[in-house]
């Protein structure tokens, strides 16, 4: 990828003026690759998960039953990465260029994100018992935390005249989503119910991609 | 992918009127992404499934007979996928832009993708009995129905003069095997072979490419 | 990918005169896809044929030492499948265009080469006994024969003044690892060692790119 | 990839003067796919690594004790195959073309890397005891080395005014990161913490990416 973009950027624009094009697309070299592979981390952790579903010696429906809060769990955490590759890629809209910062903010929020399977796992396979329910609220406002210094660190990284910062703006989602699981850790021990409810609440709110930043987008 | 991109278009056309090429390049940002994370998903899909082919203790011939029936279905479960990867494929061809709608509707698709490993696992530990082959067909319709979502949430954001609508026209294919699934399913319990011969039929419909979408792109 | 080209292509030449190179880029659409698909299948059996080694629970040298024929075997399998990334990628070096023909053949090629993982672990598992030593000749001969078909399939695709023909000319190594294959089979009743003896030939042949095809390119 | 950047190169440069980026372009059309494999690979390991934090069938606090030195361990391999990951892409920055020798002596770098999942479950599983912590860092040691060869590889191809000799100068890091695992190797023998101490700081030197790369990059 790398250089047949610097290739495009060694050309001279053909007829043009567009000196700051040029520069971006140099420093975008970088972002290209930290894009792809941070799909493609996610692709596998969304796919993998599935694995945990094993699969049942016995040949009836009842077989199933005691899928169902596996499956449902699974349903929930793949819905998760779904909402964090779509923001993911909303919020790199507004990027140009990475440093070493970046990288690794980027490589902390992958590495919380990959043990999604693993609390998938243990919740669903307990039918929602009350502490791997309290961790999967652990790792996701974990995920959520990382999430948010990524994207302080691009703002940061970016200056005064953040682009992303002036897309984000109050950030209401963004400051909602942790609260929701700040409260149903605790409230996995008062009833495993309540918390599931709040994760579901947690991940309904993402759902519509953020308006704001694909405004931006169109803005620009 | 998407920062050059916007390099491209950011550069006024050389010497030329291509404004339409212009706003396009644009607003397939989204899509690029879109169809690399869809091929990855699928890629690993299509691959983890021959985990569940496990790798037997003896070491004589017999040790392969009971893996007939699981490397049958393994085999038709290849060509599912291969069929949806190239389907999915062919129809982003004609699509120009993505919107929140469309990014969902295709994760929706690759939900019930997912579960193929799990039913093409269940169904051919168990020698095709009757509830994993009825099981089986439910994850098949379930993927054709959120497929033909996916192509609905298109030709809608592409409006009245949808290139993908004119395209797929009477669309025989697509409206054949939900309806070879839906017959499949209750038959499993009468006889699975009839479920397994119902499979293959839809399999073997889909394996010609969408002639009428390769010549909607040849005659753009 | 796909409409980044298409804008590309939709351009015309600035101030030139490549026509031919128009057309090349929008039937190499379908290409790229495949390309980075095959990429990612590749990829991920490269990798997952590694879960095959599984850790064992004792912690001395001694835990080691049963893993070692499965160690060997793995490294062979790596050597296999990073010769057919290799080939794969020169091969399509001198394709152009890609019809449905080429796309199923080449997913004919990754599910021989999906099995890679499961006669490895069989092989390397039960110490390079009979039975699992000769169907992993059957596997390879089987991918030998799917990746023949493929190159037949691009060739006729390519019509009288093929480059792909040109360039492979006698393609003595070809059709050497498919006669290796094929003696290795039934010798693997006699001796296994001998078999083993083939197959590290059989990769050793290969594991020079092929200079024709890079001479081919070179000389474009 | 290939094609079309066989295509951007195939124009004569719209109003300029670059031939020397057409030459590059060219050459690099198989470092292109090389780039995406080896992330490929790196993307699966640093993912499928997670599988082996096995999801306990208890479900209260104590289940997650014993998984903590195998936490550990993941979260030091995470990092790892993070390091290797962003120096390969920097490393590559620097790298216009690739021969035979450099596609092998990468597959030859991700072969070492794909035993890193094994032995991250060894040492995790088995709470740090002698063996299995001395072959973690033979494991890095001949990572390490594939990296060096890789590294000389590519500098031999780039020959005599190689900007990747020049970028990276003296390489202290590169040198004292082996010299780390040698010492810790016997070292495990001893005292395994000393050992693990000496990964950590082996990983902590190589957190910073590579400067003198980076500036080289800004140089040019």
């Amino acid at each position: 990828m790398t250089d047949r973009r610097d290739g495009l950027a060694g050309r001279k624009p053909a007829c043009g003026d567009h000196e700051r094009d040029y520069t971006r697309t140099v420093s975008s070299v970088t972002k290209t690759r930290l894009e792809a592979f941070s799909d493609g981390v996610i692709a596998i952790l969304i796919t993998i998960m599935v694995l945990e579903l094993r699969v049942p010696h016995e040949t009836g429906w009842e077989a199933l039953a005691p899928l169902l809060p596996l499956f449902l769990t699974y349903a929930l955490s793949f819905v998760y990465l779904g909402i964090y590759w779509n923001n993911h890629h909303h919020m790199f809209h507004l990027v140009d260029g990475v440093n070493g910062a970046i990288l690794w903010a980027n490589l902390h929020l992958l590495f919380w994100l990959s043990l999604v399977p693993f609390v998938t796992g243990w919740m669903g396979e307990n039918h929602f018992a009350a502490v791997p329910t309290a961790v999967y609220g652990v790792v996701m406002l974990l995920a959520a935390i990382a999430y948010y210094v990524l994207q302080t660190t691009i703002i940061r990284h970016q200056g005064a005249h953040s682009k992303l910062a002036s897309a984000i703006g109050g950030d209401v989602k963004g400051r909602m989503s942790p609260l929701l699981y700040v409260a149903a850790i605790p409230l996995s021990f008062v009833n495993e119910w309540i918390a599931d409810a709040l994760y579901v609440a947690a991940a309904l709110i993402w759902l519509v991609p953020d308006r704001r930043i694909e405004k931006a987008i169109a803005d620009r």
